[in-house]
């Protein structure tokens, strides 16, 4: 192919952060878009980060054409809006293969590229990282250059806000862009994100097409002041409205500005980014920039299926998720009881609560992305007599651990944990996999863990969660499960498990998914048991008693690491039992799994059905290991 | 005694908040004195929250006053505090039982009276309580009112940060009393508290003595013009200054006001406590208010040891704590190596770090009570090249558990966590002990973990952690060790136990201060084997193979939970070994355990040398029990 026919005759002379810089400024804008259009493309195969990373490819162009990475660092928060960064730094040719198994990471990794300067998938970091680094580098003596992209909605999180407070306090030189789209994954919520809408309305930024350079006019000359001056006095030259709570916290602010003039932005973060202190350059930008179905419906193009992308039509899918289950089954919990009452931070749309936020508003909370937030406020709920519905992911959850134990465990309090995305998780990876709820949460006194096997396990768990006085955890994972009718409720009592098919020489024990694997396994093995043990806390002690008295064997499974989960519960009941049947636990290794799919990840576990086929061989059953 | 003798004669006629309101306002002052009065005895037999009891003592009678608890909610972050608010709440007669064995707890706490809102001990949790109260009070058609009393210090937390930009966007009826005592445990840091700081010079609140009372006049005519006006139109109504982050993130601001004149405070709590939607009482108060020794040198007052109130005369104690072995270590490495780097979130003191920090002033971070910052900060320093230490107290790392996971374990960067308070700490009881600690770090992958036996062992593990690729968790006990000599720095192999006794009838394996239990209990009976297993993670498998293929019983001895701690990972181990010899499980049960002395605990839980004979006599060995 010649240079003319190319789509990308720019791009494809930048394999990385030099090249760049080789072009004029004036070719920027034109090789951002076709950074974008290659980015398109390549999400059109589904379950990509597409219009987060549209939105963010001129602030990225911008940055690598201002910085020298690696050696300067540049911090993606959350990293699922890089993908123009990793086309910059030699991974064009990859893209095909984010989120594969052996390919890229949908997030940034430090291991995957020197141009990563953190491993994230988590939201609100990237400001404490920058903060050590920038540390690191002035403790050292030396002086590389640190700026970290963070999104209105993870500014959100308190974790980001903390930071920022000891950011102002330490005052080192960094540059932060405030990656402000006007939402996260879901719409955004909170005070700071109005005040931020406050500040795009002002008058000098609305005047239309001409605004963006009158902005960066209006900055230039104090600017050029600026250089001269004493650092004190500067803190707050530059702020647009005389409420900021970024100069508040002593952190410099210049913006907001247009986004998406690559060259506006090149002009000011050269400027920038060499001041003293901390610095905010609050960009304004468009999720899904540059693509119109996105831009028009940009939380629908978060990470959306296979699609055309010339005409944006998504494959369609009739599959009924997990996510699904949940919130038709709380759509409907919430009729029947008042005092339903149901939390999340910020994931509303992939928890399944788009219905359920239409048709009860006054008892529904989107917290922001603030887990520790959702699980203290449902504590504060469940005190006064409501009985609120914490929903939320597994690996996000770990973010509220000690509210968990804190402010509800401690006094037992009535709050259901909708456990979304737990156990392997497959394209996310390691920083998304949910495999560590069974461990961490059943270290906490009072905490009830259930792992439904279907919806209807699941409607089951949360009417038994109502009742029950204490906390309840109910873990389910991505996927599908079957849809069940209205009105279905079954009664499940506490901590009973049930027994699916009898057999007494070896017996399985496995929840949820991990269920699913097992049954698969076993068929119609004669003398092979099969326990739905779907309460990894409390153990149904009467059971397994039973179970271990007369069993040569017993294997557990689980999608959760084998450190202290289901297996390990097991193993210190039968213990205490004095009771010693040959156990064996099949679980997730104690060690971070990467991306591939789901069902590859728990293939190489050894969870899957070959696997428990393999293991019962190993035990003696007579398994036509064939079939 | 008769009335006129009585130390505290207004005191003396308050039971309830019903009676405190029979007294006029102008009583109230002489009431708050004598409040101080009692509380200064009371502390005085030493280990109780004397300074910032003082300092709040105002603003509570004020709030009682003002509200209708039990109905009102009056919620106290931290709730160390609030000894005022037990004493006029019917729990005077009991307060010198505070933090004692069945005694009164050392926070608020919900099952001991109506009048504690919220259980607590860990900062930053009272916004999201409150404002889960709130709705719930507005979910279900109720109307009482929602007061939270929070300090500076726990306004660092990043929490309570978002917590209010979710209040400011709710727009929920709530109190929040800010207590601005310019100081939290340690001193204050952050870009917040240099903003409040600044507020607190405006002239018109440092003209002296009247100087509060202009404040309300100040305050009082627009709030008269308040009282008829749109909400929207009074949002920015009181803000003294033009910069607060208050007020930007949508809740009214009202402040800064003196924080000890009761009857201003009632006059403005009783105007504000109505108006719609969420409003901050800025009220500055002095830590030891009333004390001059306490209000010259509140740091070291926050919880003194046994002093004599007339002359704060302290009680001297040579107790060389493990904190201040620690101190005295990293300050000794920091000079060895240009890496070491320790951070703190907000315990200078309570971990031993005075001396460092005035020592390597430039290699030292308090990031405020943010611990996940702490830990994150950590990671980016890692990341380039430093070699961070995070000092924090076990129950206050479960705040980070997410951090240790996602920003630290999975790239498995060098970041050592020196984890004190580990175990049972006794006085504060269930929501400081620090005895999940093993469980939840067990279950991350790459986190190594060490129990020190003491500070020669604490060095050699700190070396260790130093030249250790990975993260590296070091857990040591609230109480007193022994002082080493400088310059020692024992090798200590990763993941090696160490066999203290010979004997191979009965083993029994624990690390840190359970092992001071073993060596008591086991003293020098025959055929009884001591393993200092001072690895919880790796475990010494060799070793555990070796002991377990000789051994009749194996007994573990932990001061953590037995829910996934050490035991269940000596019984996973062996599983997989395939050996099956007896094991007992020793640890803490899976309760929360109330305050009480930390030998008292240890014995309950079966932990301490007399519960170890007793097993290791119902395991058939020769024990004298009366020894």
């Amino acid at each position: 192919m010649t240079a003319q026919a190319s789509l990308t005759p720019l791009l494809d002379r930048v394999q990385s952060p030099e090249d760049l810089k080789r072009l004029s400024r004036d070719q920027l804008p034109a090789l951002a878009q076709e950074l974008r259009e290659e980015i398109v493309r390549v999400c059109s195969v589904g379950g990509l980060h597409l219009a987060s990373s549209l939105g963010a490819t001129d602030l990225i162009v911008a940055l690598h054409y201002v910085l020298n990475s690696p050696r300067d660092r540049i911090l993606f928060d959350v990293g699922h809006q890089a993908y123009a960064h990793k086309m910059l730094t030699g991974r064009r040719h990859l893209m095909p293969t984010v989120k594969k198994e052996g390919g890229l990471s949908g997030f940034t990794k430090v291991t995957e590229s020197e141009h990563d300067a953190i491993t994230v998938g988590h939201a609100s970091t990237s400001l404490a990282n920058a903060l050590g680094m920038a540390m690191a580098r002035d403790a050292l003596g030396q002086d590389y250059k640190v700026a970290a992209v963070i999104g209105d909605g993870s500014l959100t999180g308190g974790m980001a806000l903390a930071a920022l407070n000891t950011i102002g306090d330490m005052n080192r030189r960094m540059l932060i862009v405030l990656n402000d789209n006007e939402m996260s994954i879901s719409e955004n919520v909170g005070a700071i994100n109005k005040f931020m809408r406050g500040l795009q309305v002002q008058k000098w930024f609305q005047e239309g097409e001409g605004a963006s350079k009158k902005a960066v006019e209006a900055v230039s000359k104090p600017l050029a002041n600026l250089m001269s001056r004493a650092k004190s006095s500067t803190r707050h030259f530059f702020d647009p409205a005389s409420v900021n709570p970024f100069a508040a916290m002593g952190v410099r602010y210049v913006g907001p500005v247009d986004g998406h003039n690559v060259q506006e932005l090149v002009w000011l973060m050269e400027r920038l980014v060499d001041l003293d202190g901390p610095t905010i350059l609050h960009v304004v930008t468009t999720k899904g920039k540059g693509l119109s179905y996105a831009e028009a419906d940009p939380i629908s193009w978060h990470g959306p299926s296979k699609f055309d992308p010339a005409t944006g039509e998504v494959v369609p899918s009739n599959a009924y998720s997990w996510s699904a289950a949940f919130g038709d089954a709380v759509t409907e919990l919430a009729r029947l009881d008042p005092r339903t009452f149901v939390i999340t931070p910020a994931m509303r749309e992939g928890s399944g609560l788009v219905e359920y936020s239409k048709v009860h508003p006054h008892r529904y909370l989107d917290v922001g992305i603030a887990e520790d937030v959702a699980v203290t406020t449902a504590a504060g709920m469940a005190l006064q007599g409501l009985k609120p519905i914490v929903a939320i992911y597994s690996s996000f959850l770990q973010r509220a651990y000690d509210q968990v134990l804190h402010d509800v465990a401690i006094e037992n309090l009535n709050v259901t944990f909708a456990i979304d995305r737990a156990g392997i998780v497959g394209a996310d990876g390691a920083t998304h996999n949910g495999v560590f709820d069974l461990s961490f949460l059943r270290s906490i006194p009072n905490v009830g863990i259930g792992l439904p096997r279907n919806a209807e396990e699941l409607r089951g768990m949360l009417r038994t969660a109502q009742s029950q006085p204490g906390p309840f955890a109910i873990r389910y994972p991505r996927g599908t499960t079957e849809r069940v009718p209205e009105g279905t409720w079954p009664d499940i009592a506490w901590g009973s498990w049930e027994r699916l098919k009898p057999g007494d020489d070896v017996v399985l024990l496995a929840g949820g998914k991990a269920l699913e694997y097992v049954l698969k396994a076993v068929g119609d093995l004669p003398n092979v048991g099969v326990v739905n043990a779907r309460f990894v806390k409390p153990l149904d002690e009467v059971m397994l008693r039973e179970v271990a008295s007369r069993a040569r064997a017993i294997v557990t499974v689980e999608d959760n690491t084998v450190m202290g989960g289901f297996g390990s519960a097991v193993l210190e009941a039968l213990n205490t039992m004095n009771l010693r049947p040959t156990v064996r636990v099949l679980g997730i290794p104690d060690e971070f799994q990467e991306h591939a799919t789901v069902d590859s990840v728990h293939a190489r576990a050894g969870i899957d059905a070959p696997a428990i086929r393999t293991v019962m061989a190993e035990l003696g059953v007579d398994v036509p290991l064939g079939v």
